[in-house]
């Protein structure tokens, strides 16, 4: 059990590198905690993306808007940073928007706090290469699974995969994440149901 | 002007960190220079790609088979490392193959010698972390790519950001890496030069 919403940030960085406790002290204190409702922005398009965050409660959906249509990129979880990584790094604004998806509490660390902590805390950079080595996995993966899958086997996957986006994001969602029209994936879920009835 | 391939990948480090003469040393030993025909293979599917290869002469074209058609992912040219990352940094088999589209030469960093030079090179934890934001960048900018862009916008980007895939690279395998037939982007090119005598 973690006591508050800092403890669980502590515990996810003591998975990746030994921090001391000055150095968490530096870390913590460069954080601002922030708390979204349902429906709040952590990012609009046209913005450059100034922070990474942190999510300690509900989850953030990533969309771009394309030709008038809202294609859904990406979800953030609990437990995970939520950000918009190229625009953070490259302080270009961002072509996509993030948004609370339900009450949303975050902890924030910008970019100057950032590259603070490269220069204060040694251990920070492998922190920050471990990162960087993450998101481009996540990045390789969805261009990889877009560019090859049947739209079947890309659901059998999220579920395997990422559990929480068919338990808690909405169908239609769903459905623009993965490039279909929410009838077809209504379609796809009912022949997985009865083929798992039958076998 | 640089003496040899190694003054090369020194220089290049250069641009990111600073290193003293013992780490590049270590550094140096630490590499295999390896010599490529054409045709040959830097890596085949089904491998895990077991290292980093700084490309000091030629280039290689990355690939992958679906459904009995080859794909082309992309294109390693002088000047840049060429590998599989994501099988680099999970240890599992790639799904892609790296061939060497004329006399390439490298210099082979391993998945040990990598980590050997994470523990002993302090600086190298801030090299590894650019080098992984970078990748990143490139897998993000290939996905949003190819999936927002009409394939005549998508040429020109390519033009703009990658002129030696334009010069150097043979016409069936641009059209392959844009996901359209060869026949497609022949008229593509026909129409952007007519366009470009009108104006």
């Amino acid at each position: 059990m973690y006591q508050d919403e800092y403890s669980l940030l502590r515990a996810f960085i003591s998975n990746f590198i030994n921090v001391t406790e000055d150095e968490w002290k530096l870390h913590r204190d460069s954080l601002t905690r922030r708390f979204l409702k349902k429906g709040e922005f952590l990012l609009r398009a046209g913005q450059v993306c100034d922070h990474v965050s942190f999510v300690t409660k509900g989850y953030l959906r990533v969309y771009s808007v394309i030709n008038d249509e809202e294609i859904s990129n990406y979800f953030f979880f609990e437990n995970n940073y939520a950000t918009d990584y190229a625009s953070f790094l490259t302080r270009k604004p961002s072509d996509t928007s993030i948004i609370a998806m339900e009450e949303v509490e975050v902890l924030q660390l910008n970019y100057s706090n950032m590259q603070m902590l490269y220069e204060k805390v040694p251990s920070w950079q492998k922190y920050g290469r471990l990162m960087a080595e993450n998101v481009f996995l996540i990045a390789e993966a969805r261009a990889k699974t877009l560019q090859h899958n049947s739209p079947e086997s890309l659901y059998v996957k999220i579920m395997q995969e990422m559990p929480q986006v068919i338990e808690r994001v909405p169908l239609q969602y769903i459905a623009s994440y993965m490039g279909i029209q929410p009838e077809s994936l209504s379609r796809i879920r009912k022949r997985l149901m009865e083929e798992k009835r039958v076998s």
